[in-house]
């Protein structure tokens, strides 16, 4: 079965699209989906950004903005700025790696729909609690894992190899042979691609 | 009749398929379209940046040049990287914005394929010259006229109107409800939303 790998990281706003449709646009096609939650900060470090660049680049910003807001209304999809914005997403990112992988899909899009679907900050862990037991999942132990030190280190190799594969932001799709697709309007392509270089 | 305005520069490289693709396009929708030539430089000098982000961020580069050239081998179009890159467009786009505007697109399509289809340098008045002979234009007379101080200022005047309109790069549709679609992947919705909002 074709496989491709999709990396998302929960402060950066395209991947909420991307996130809540990959997964019907991946079975369309009969490619296998890995969920590869990965931190954009050590990636925009290495070119010189402390900050988003939307945030950096206002132009880019507020195009970006409206942009999303076109997309989320073709989709149907709610969209609220969330504040500040981009959000501290480590421990979101922490929990989703440590979650089982048949879980990690729908953990992940209750955070986006919080965050950018309802506007909900998402770096506290009572929020993040209160997703994983919207799933059917016991928080509690989930949260403790998250933080667990083995786990902490697979987010940083996970990142690391976000930037050794070369992607140059969020969301990706990277597939068996090495290439990627960057961006929400990259997702019928990438998986186009993984289908027919299986 | 609704339309458009596209929006393009020549050291772009993703207003090179766009270019290729926009007039079959809006042809099919029924939208006008009024092709801008525009120059990058003063918009990216307001981010801060004094070269191309494909060169200033090499991740972004490296996955722009692979981006490309899958985008061109599905259109069957030839890709061709110009050295340097970006090339200096200054007068392509005056010699542009002189032509009438019937013109202008037969002149851009060429100065497109020359530059990244063949990777030949377009700076040169000569290189122009000879793109304005094939397309049956009379180029000792245009790239005089290209060079005149009020085509000068229209060329300044419409990079101020790219500015202002909130471009963030190139190319961009614009459409007369004030909606900027940016990139080669937005050129469908951007004409499907001028088609809709007539």
């Amino acid at each position: 079965m074709a496989q491709a790998e999709f990396w998302y990281e929960f402060a950066s706003s395209y991947s909420y699209p991307a996130a809540m449709r990959v997964e019907a646009l991946a079975a369309e096609r009969g490619v296998a989906l890995v969920w590869r939650p990965f931190l954009l900060g050590p990636l925009f470090a290495g070119q010189g950004w402390r900050d988003s660049p939307f945030n950096l680049f206002p132009a880019k910003g507020r195009y970006m903005w409206r942009d999303l807001e076109r997309i989320c209304g073709s989709l149907g999809l709610p969209l609220t700025r969330p504040e500040p914005f981009p959000q501290n997403s480590l421990l979101a990112a922490r929990v989703a790696l440590a979650l089982d992988d048949a879980l990690r899909p729908a953990f992940s899009r209750a955070v986006y729909r919080a965050e950018f679907g309802q506007g909900r900050p998402i770096d506290a862990a009572a929020t993040l609690g209160g997703l994983l037991t919207e799933i059917g999942v016991a928080a509690e132990l989930a949260l403790a894992r998250a933080v667990e030190d083995a786990n902490k280190a697979g987010l940083k190799a996970q990142t690391a190899r976000a930037i050794a594969l070369g992607l140059p932001g969020a969301p990706c799709l990277t597939t068996a042979d090495g290439e990627v697709f960057w961006g929400n309007d990259r997702l019928e392509p990438g998986l186009d691609w993984a289908r027919a270089h299986d």
